[in-house]
């Protein structure tokens, strides 16, 4: 089967690095659906506004490989035991395709770009194409007793995050909160465990740079992008 | 995105009619899932068994169309309501993309088709390319409280299925509960109420006749196919 993308979504991600590694993790990020304009009619999205929760099926664009590894090393188990690609989220997967299930903040009626779906909760990078939108649909799509083994045992797994005042300022105000929950989630690749080590969150146009010692992460500079009208 | 079948699902469904209009609405549906001869590691499935239930991305191979419709007829709203694509769960989309979750009920060693799931809870027909099998994460997929509108109108709706002794007995023991659980779940298209009409629907090798009166199902007939040694 060959995907045509019908959307394509933007978040505050345009790097892979900080992402949460699951949909859902960080409520407060954001993303903006923008459907393709072959896709642009508002008649395909009547109704939507009465479901919560929507799934999207994206494309894994980072992810492309002309082969495959049958096993993967998650994050959640510290990146140094394997198991079965199929038995995990791992992009890195024979077709590439992502699944999350996203909130429906608002649906903004047509403007130049057409219609375009507000949604957070996203775990997604800056610019992905979208090949399907579904509604959630609890009875079909809920098994809060399902068993989830090492994917669930790092769910409560948070950071303390030091975020001194003089860099969070630097951020656009509605953004501090969603960069301070995707930086306690952990961004580090797991098997990296080095107090030394400068790491660097690219988000909302921010460079973000901070240390790990132990479970606290420091923030030890912000430094943000040039905007369009040349100032820092 | 050019996608490849990873596996094929195998279901006592070899026609769509009667198929139930979502997964896990008739728990007792099995399926079985074969990989296709490139993708038949048994590496790749290291670990799934510790998970209770799978997310199936399978081709609606019946919805394929050159063309696309912005809105669908929803059965759950008696198919006589438009409600937009994306606001759907129909197989009718610009990419025919389907997405189940299924219990994983067996995980079955290495025999001539290598290892094999067996799943339950299915909906979805024989033969059908699977692209994706991603384990089920409680935390990230599971939102009991979310708004389902109108797909979760008639969660609790049934027939009443009288499928008398004489042709329930001619079904495979294993698959009577199965056969009158997907009765009940009203197999015609919503918007045809004729209690003269004798509908068919084609499950496990068995042709199933029945008529339906206000809420009651009434099986009239039940054919075997002529099986592998010429017997009916």
């Amino acid at each position: 089967m060959e995907l045509r993308p019908i959307a394509h979504i933007y978040t505050d991600f345009e790097e892979k690095f900080g992402i949460p590694r699951q949909s859902g993790r960080v409520q407060e990020l954001t993303g903006r659906i923008v459907f393709t304009p072959g896709y642009r009619d508002p008649e395909a999205l009547r109704g939507i506004a009465y479901f919560s929760h929507l799934w999207l099926i994206f494309d894994f664009t980072e992810a492309h490989r002309d082969t495959w590894s049958p096993t993967v090393r998650p994050p959640r188990l510290g990146g140094n035991r394997r198991v079965g690609v199929f038995a995990s989220r791992s992009p890195f997967r024979p077709n590439p395709l992502g699944l999350s299930c996203v909130r429906l903040e608002q649906v903004c009626p047509a403007g130049k770009e057409g219609t375009v779906l507000l949604v957070s909760g996203v775990d997604i990078l800056s610019g992905t194409p979208v090949y399907d939108i579904k509604p959630y649909i609890p009875y079909a799509d809920s098994f809060p007793e399902a068993a989830g083994s090492y994917a669930q045992v790092w769910q409560d797994y948070r950071l303390t995050v030091e975020f001194p005042e003089r860099w969070l300022s630097l951020l656009p105000a509605e953004k501090r909160s969603a960069a301070i929950a995707c930086l306690a989630e952990d961004p580090r690749p797991s098997y990296q465990n080095d107090p030394e080590r400068l790491y660097c969150m690219r988000f909302a146009g921010c460079d973000i740079r901070f240390t790990v010692r132990e479970n606290v992460l420091t923030v030890q500079e912000v430094v943000r992008e040039i905007d369009q009208n040349g100032e820092k």
